[in-house]
């Protein structure tokens, strides 16, 4: 299963970015100020979306692994530029695992 | 992050149980015997997807996390249930992911 | 293609809703008065996500096509009653498609 | 909704895509020659899955509707040539819906 796919590592960068980006997006929508947080709101969705997506395509190892790792990365890449402008911790926290995500795809699609 | 989701243990379960649905779907199509496997290659998508979209949804704390839950359980123990049936190691190794994705999907929505 | 799918016109509901849901999102993201709009927003990506998956499962013709619609039904009243509420013409719009979408899988479940 | 989408063509072109690529893969499963039909059910599902999430990207007006388009249609060419290469109806009408995919994903993306 998990342990036997060549994509194991990027595979569980993408769920985790998942999970960040969906913890953030929640706790976006908790907060006071929302509207500065409206990017990082449609942000948070457009990646907690391509990182299930890409992590589903790599646990059936997809012919188009490569190409669906480096549009994750990019998603990522801007993820984290939205989510590090904001001081929130699930913010912080978000845009690190979408920098991880995006390394680990980027390395994938290598 | 994923630690201070409530439903942790439950979508671990979901995203195992998709892993090896995966893994066993594409090993199905690789097998000699196919014939006897198409209701095993529709039921491992079927359990995939749905086991996906429970994972996404729990990670975001989806109001009817319950609802889906109960819909994967469903799913997760059709699939256990035909995978049972062949010797594949593939295929008992995703009929025990589904086992045990469908007791922790139960779990959450009691 | 669509024209045989024994489930077309339910289809036709699902993917009609999930647009709605979609707009009404973004057109949220935008609106001024955001902090009313918390739940609006969730409930509409609660709403798209399942007219997607219900649409795909009812495309390949689910075993679980009946329990999915079941399940994209409740989901839908919830959306509609929320949008209902709010005068915005994207909430009102949408509250219309999700209770078309709702009477479809209905339909389509019984 | 659907009428003041900017991206409504193609996105029309990706649901007909889904559905043809849905239909060919379950009527594929029931054909009798199955072996040299495993390509095409693999291709039809990577198919099914990239022009949803498409259609729900475009939907919601994606930041990243180009790139998505374009590794849409890169999937799409490549269903369309595996499916071209069988002669069964539901294979001829997938190819076709795949190209038909390509083109409308293409003009968006440039």
């Amino acid at each position: 299963m998990m342990n036997s796919n060549p994509y194991r590592e990027c595979i569980e960068a993408c769920l985790e970015c998942m999970n960040a980006c969906n913890y953030c997006y929640i706790s976006n929508l908790k907060e006071y100020e929302l509207a500065m947080l409206r990017d990082c709101i449609r942000m948070d969705r457009e990646c907690a979306e391509i990182c299930m997506f890409a992590a589903d395509a790599l646990s059936r190892e997809s012919v188009f692994a490569a190409e669906i790792c480096q549009l994750c990365a990019k998603v990522c890449m801007a993820c984290a530029e939205e989510c590090s402008k904001h001081e929130h911790e699930h913010c912080q926290q978000c845009a690190e695992a979408c920098r991880r995500c995006a390394d680990a795809c980027l390395s994938m699609a290598a």
